[in-house]
């Protein structure tokens, strides 16, 4: 029985933390603000919006929404970052993606100061994250994947990580990160052979999986005693929530491994916060 | 006997099709042009610009100089590189460093656009890198590694490739651009046990060692069979120029290896002329 890497305590220990700095900011006059940029209903995105009040409220964080209709134009989206910029009472932003197929996403994220941006969306904040400076913020859920990590108290100097997935999001800035860290990273991906594959699984200390592809991690592609990290979170044949491992059959050999859901997903609102009041601290 | 992967036909052969480009960019009234900023008389300095002014008379492209004394001012520089920023003439820069100690470097490399950063030193052509996007440059001796490799028809989709150092002039680029090309890659640095770093050495396809470490990389951390390139130029014990790797014991393990001087080194000013051609034509 592998020791359960669960989101949650992290999650409440980050707010804890937060909440404590978000006090000592106020007590200077400053009120630590995130934006939320939403355009259209997405029922994923209103529930994200839900979690992250929540935990707003938790920390003393205040939420300032800016909501747009479907047929927003890019000018008007831009127009309305670009005064967020400007605003010195919003501290950082979250705008959720994808956007509406009329607008030039990429456009818009760049129209955002990268010293507002909370969640690893910028030019700015991905080369900050490859180069190790402070410029943005990464992807919440690649941070999440750290701070999980340093929770439980997983030593990283040293060890042998293998990330499966090499997207933006997760693979390539969670890849980073481990590095700075002195972890000795293996990116394997959908080009890497099979073999390769199963063989960067099976002799890592630690296995992060951000696939997004459901259950592709099993027992062949793991070995035994390790720390695994789901970052995935899909639905499986039954539609039910699960991650990019198979988890009845890496729970068997790991010694450590993180829930899907209830893992790294779990904390992200925790550390969206935690870079607001960074950003808020910074000014 | 392993294949030598000399540079000079790799750098003779990038060298022609430049010169075809630079005469249809002239053709159209585009003359495609590098200014060189060098601060100080450092001797290493004065051989690379040799070397890079020889390479630019074979292409046709021309050079320009910006040539500061010891004791130039921040200020100055920075308002000298801001005025070639604005100068439509010159399509790309190559700026020698380090700078002198009172200099912010960093702040410097910044103030250049990245569009003419020839050499991978702004936060923009980093990020181009990580992103995979067209946004500035690579460092030279990077894209050198890869024209190399290219050059030689070795196929890197599905390739197990271990990178040995995790600079940013190096390891890091070369690692993002290898798992462009879909290569499995492993990142080894200072802080990699010395199990893992030979256990990855020995099984990668190709090894890149870029460890600034002379001899460092020798048989026992090898396998039989491999491609290497040796990025590091060290003097050896005798004041003799060698690689990261023990070539003679490397030499005989391995089916293609780089020399030390003569590889990868030798390619760089070929590639910097890419670079100011490719900035040219962008125009």
């Amino acid at each position: 029985m592998a020791e359960l890497l669960k989101g949650k305590p992290v999650a409440a220990s980050l707010t804890e933390t937060t909440k404590a700095k978000v006090e000592e900011l106020r007590e200077k006059g400053v009120v630590p603000t995130l934006g939320i940029v939403r355009v259209g209903e997405n029922p994923g995105d209103l529930a994200y919006e839900k979690g992250a009040i929540k935990r707003a409220s938790q920390t003393g964080v205040e939420i300032r929404q800016y909501l747009f209709g479907e047929d927003v134009s890019q000018e008007e989206l831009i127009s309305a970052i670009e005064e967020i910029n400007r605003d010195d009472s919003v501290h950082g932003v979250l705008m959720f993606r994808p956007l509406p197929k009329h607008i030039d996403e990429k456009a818009v994220c760049e129209s955002l100061a990268p010293e507002k941006d909370m969640d690893g969306i910028t030019t700015g904040s991905m080369a900050g994250v490859f180069m190790d400076t402070d410029l943005g913020y990464p992807p919440c859920t690649a941070v999440a994947c750290m701070e999980l990590l340093d929770h439980y108290g997983i030593v990283l100097k040293g060890k042998n990580v293998t990330v499966m997935g090499r997207s933006l999001v997760i693979g390539k800035p969670v890849a980073m990160m481990l590095m700075r860290r002195h972890a000795t990273i293996t990116v394997c991906h959908s080009r890497t052979t099979p073999e390769a594959f199963a063989k960067a699984g099976r002799e890592a200390d630690i296995v992060v999986t951000a696939l997004g592809r459901a259950k592709m991690v099993g027992a062949d592609k793991l070995g035994e005693g390790q720390i695994l990290i789901d970052v995935g979170i899909n639905v499986d044949e039954n539609g039910k929530l699960c991650g990019d491992m198979d988890f009845d059959e890496a729970e068997k050999k790991a010694a450590m491994i993180t829930p899907v859901p209830g893992g790294v997903g779990s904390v992200t609102t925790a550390v969206l916060m935690k870079h607001v009041v960074a950003a808020a601290a910074k000014k």
